[in-house]
């Protein structure tokens, strides 16, 4: 008999060569019936491996991300059965599951290519594999025999692999005729998958490597359900519209250029002015929460990074030190505002009694990508966090730790985020060398956050070993509308750079000690914020917030003058407005004004003219009819009024 | 006979072998009296020296900055003299004037040196020698004679001189007793100097070279008449008080970082809430003369440098260029934000009509400056421009000139500077090849200055040469509190960019054209501003900017009550005030907030309390006894918008 451990904790007897699918059948077989893979003693294994010794097993359905990653895995072998069917001869080399899907590398031969035409034929073929229930069935093959087989078969890139490979390591999977070189971590059978989608094509090298020759990646995806599919494939749609790289270039928000350089964006004027109402929201909140701004340079010498530790973290990978005339100087761009506001502190010495200091910066860091990793805002080279540091006693840190919730909280609120969950980062206790910093001051300030949590009743998890080396942390896990998860407003407790730049505060027993540090950012990044935010609205903008909140359209030009009144009118009011007097139907008008996300259109005309009055369409096609200047003005505030409270 | 030409144009003859003072007594005796310098044929001449071809004369008199640096040259010979009395065996080196007097470095000899103690007997003994009104001459000699004379005295830092210089162009110029190797441009005579002030002494290696011998140098100043002496160590007393880094220190407005970098400075909360307001002040006023703001980064790759010709200006002077890990890229810190918005209005076609484009930022931009060089804030490595660049078409150049005329004068005027004139710099016509673009295009703009200068009813004066290669410009020239000059807010016309940057916008004629960029910064850099409306206003910044406009101050703890009352009523009437409610007398705290430069402190005591009202003292003294809480409000507002308009 052997003693298998369950994630719950509970602890069950079963005789050695019982399979995780056995365990999962003990536990009830509709359960077994939606297992599709296992981890044993933290490796992966078969659903059908014969389990010989005591250990801890997880059991995984759909539902997990390791579950999905073997079915998506599995259906990668699929797809390759299928395409080799297709496609006599083809050469396979590698298949990995992805966040989204799989992909196969395939070697198709001189003169063969794959389009998207030829996609459903791909699918229909893998679709009928798949039916076929197929157990996935994994054997040891020897060194020899794995080589011959791909000698055989003329396919160069699989003996490549398994030359690197050591003897006694080597895993064919089969499944109906097909067999691949693999490690293993499918599903129990074929029959699981229902639904397969081929994807995308696309170029990539040989081991990533552009002297090697060029292969074909075949992307795809695959569900446990048709339905699901659809699904996906909608959101696919709707994230393709919301795209933020495609709205923010629509709305002329923001553009890239070659020659200032990849992920180096430039806020145009309506994406600038965005931006700054955004600033000046959180400004005001932080006002009243006692923070005072500064204003830091963008480069420090190269030893103030030395001095945070910063240098060793990015000095290698990141953009390199900028030298002088005379090459006795050396600066960086600084990749975090901290040292600076450090130095802040320590421009006088201080009292217990002017802690705690909250010095926040919109400001602007670099750090180097990859050209590769770039993606529109949200993987760029330089971005400006709306940084604050938060300077004070150990005392202070419980009550100052929940003050900054508040505030993130505030600031999801305000910008219609309801659906998030907070994760606390902490120690893993099994190893204590990895972080600075005192047992007790963990313990603390651990404690400090979960506490903080909740009392401020969030849905938190702790997550072991996930804090910083230099103190824990709280993340707030928000899900957009799309049901995509996004990591926003870290909070962060830092006993390692009071102690770099040995910050000191005079207690009221005239002694020195040193203050704690809270690094934080609501937004996280301005870039990044607002590509979450035109992703989540589809640009649809809080009404405060949006760019053009009305556009007068005139039906001709009879009306121009009038139009004119209005959109004064509208000024004055501070409403932010637009006119549209081209020579245009108002249906054209009307049609654009939708396009470009307006949420009120003004129509004037005759009658509107002679009764003072204007008629007003929503954004989406909703008609106000006909109200007074006033009347519009009203709503529009009363609208912002219900969405941005003050904080 | 030999013709002379004079500025004004006139041509005169004179015989040939007069002198520049023989050509000033014939315009009048008077106006010969005060003659102490000229300029012959644009090189420097004695007002002794025999005239003896045609040419142009320039005569200087103490008014004049070439007046003065003759003024304080022949000055240094004088002291020099007195110190060559006075330390018998002390070696000269050299003895230039500079921007105010001048200094002579000198080696002293083994265990002798100068203390502030010594320089009554210096000026004492410099003054005895004025007084004999001895004249300066000059004479020639040859390379053999020069090398005698120095070697006798043992002085191997004239020698060095000498050894350097060609025979046949080695002059030297006596007074009294005194004879020195000098290359010319004196007064008359000793006499003219009435008023001699030895300032400091510093020690300075010769030649600059800090492996060569360490000399005195002894800085004086020298005026025509006592009572400007007088009148200039008050000055000088007065700067020092009102010295931006001296003040921007206590009124914790900013502070610099030896960690950080010199020149680097970090804005303080109480300096960085003001800058804000200063940009808050012109982004309204830029708002309503049609500027939409952008925001872009502060590094972009070196090509696009390259582009701008800014890397051929900065490049090898300035921070050199950013590599990447793999070092495949390169990037600059932005020396300018001009390429940047060039990029910016390329990001999509442009019609004649959507023209002009005014793109504004506070950019902050890094110019490498040797650490000698760094000043305060007045001469920084790091500093953030009220930038704009205006991009229109050449037909629009004239109105736009204007009205950016109309927004400096609005910012000059809103900050209480009230005394500048404008100077208007144009092409060197002598020098057609220093210039890019049409002869027809500069014709145009200068014009377009000229008028626009005229139209606004600026004082100005027109600099021939004084334009960059790539346009025309109008710099103001501001005097401040202290009478001193400060260059702000240039305009400047550009070709060269939009060609640079193939600038293109489709005219009526569906052509392409290019459009002209005006530059343009009123306040030329946040930090420079700064610095000089601190040492004009000595701190006391126009009511609407100072950080903090009123003080409370509780005559004991006994009405803290009453004043934290009377504070949260000025706080909401958004006056900014502080409460002082330490257990200090209120003489203390008065003498503090009036060197904090609080302009209002508000007294509260038990009559206040009992009759609702606060006792209202102004900065300087001035006492507005007791009013209400709403009369004080709305004296504060009504003198913020006395000095304060809306543009």
């Amino acid at each position: 008999m052997i003693k298998i451990t369950l994630p719950d904790g509970t602890l069950k007897e079963f005789s050695e060569g019982s399979t995780p699918m056995d365990v999962a059948k003990s536990i009830s077989e509709g359960f077994a019936r939606n297992v599709i893979s296992a981890k044993f003693n933290d490796t992966t294994v078969e659903t059908v491996t014969p389990l010989t010794e005591d250990g801890s097993l997880v059991l995984y359905t759909w539902k997990d991300t390791e579950g999905k990653q073997a079915f998506w895995h599995s259906s990668s072998h699929i797809v390759a059965q299928a395409i080799e069917e297709l496609y006599p001869g083809v050469k396979l080399t590698i298949g990995p599951s992805i966040e989204n899907g799989f992909y196969y590398d395939v070697d198709l031969g001189e003169g063969r290519s794959i389009s998207d035409k030829d996609f459903p034929k791909i699918e229909k073929k893998a679709i009928e594999i798949a039916r076929g229930k197929h157990d996935f069935k994994m054997r040891s093959v020897t060194k020899d025999e794995a080589l011959a087989l791909y000698k055989e078969q003329g396919n160069e890139y699989k003996t490549e692999l398994i030359e690197n490979l050591e003897d006694g390591t080597i895993t064919f999977c089969d499944h109906d005729t097909f067999t691949d070189l693999c490690r293993g971590g499918h599903i129990p059978n074929t029959g699981i998958v229902k639904a397969i989608k081929i994807l995308s094509v696309a170029g990539a090298y040989w081991r990533g490597d552009e002297n090697k020759p060029q292969l074909t990646r075949i992307y795809g995806i695959s569900f446990p359900k048709q339905k699901e599919l659809t699904e996906y494939l909608e959101l696919l749609e709707q994230a393709k519209q919301r795209d933020h790289r495609k709205l923010g270039k629509e709305l002329e928000l923001f553009t890239f250029s070659q020659k200032v350089g990849a992920g180096l964006p430039l806020w145009l004027p309506k994406g600038a002015a965005l931006r700054e109402r955004l600033e000046n929201f959180l400004k005001k909140a932080q006002k009243k929460a006692g923070y005072e701004m500064v204003v830091t340079p963008h480069i420090g010498q190269k030893e103030l990074y030395v001095t945070s530790g910063h240098y060793a973290k990015y000095g290698e990978d990141s953009f390199q030190p900028i030298k002088t005339p005379k090459m006795d100087e050396e600066f960086l761009l600084k990749p975090m505002n901290c040292p600076h506001h450090c130095e802040v502190f320590n421009f006088k010495p201080h009292s217990y009694k002017d802690l705690p200091k909250r010095f926040a910066e919109f400001g602007t860091v670099y750090r180097y990508e990859q050209s590769g990793e770039l993606h529109g805002l949200t993987r760029v080279r330089g971005f400006t966090q709306d940084d604050a540091h938060i300077f004070c006693t150990p005392d202070q840190l419980d009550q100052e730790f929940k003050n900054v919730i508040d505030l993130s909280l505030y600031v999801l609120n305000s910008l219609g985020f309801t659906n998030f969950k907070a994760q606390v980062s902490v120690r893993d206790l099994n190893n204590p060398d990895k972080y600075i910093g005192s047992v007790e001051n963990w313990e603390k300030a651990e404690n400090a956050i979960i506490n903080a949590a909740k009392e401020k009743g969030l849905d938190y998890v702790i997550e072991s070993g996930e804090a910083a080396f230099y103190g824990p942390k709280l993340d707030f896990m928000v899900k957009d509308a799309l049901g995509r998860n996004w990591q926003l407003g870290t909070i962060q407790v830092d006993y390692n750079l009071p102690e770099r730049f040995d910050l000191t505060y005079k207690g009221s027993d005239n002694e020195d000690h040193r203050p704690v540090m809270i690094h934080r950012a609501p937004f996280g990044s301005m870039e990044r914020f607002i590509a979450l935010l035109l992703e989540h609205t589809g640009g649809n903008f809080p009404l405060w917030l949006i760019p053009d909140q009305a556009i007068v359209l005139p039906v001709s030009e009879k009306y121009e003058k009038y139009a004119k009144k209005v959109l004064n009118s509208l000024e004055n009011d501070e409403i932010r407005a637009l006119l549209d007097n081209r020579n245009e139907t108002v249906g054209k008008k009307i049609r654009e004004a939708e396009m470009n996300k307006i949420p009120f259109m003004i129509i004037i005309g005759e009658n509107e003219e002679a009764t003072n009055t204007i008629s007003v369409r929503k954004h989406g096609g909703e008609d106000l009819g006909s109200i007074s200047i006033k009347d519009f003005s009203d709503l529009v505030t009363s609208e912002i009024n219900s969405t941005l409270k003050s904080f």
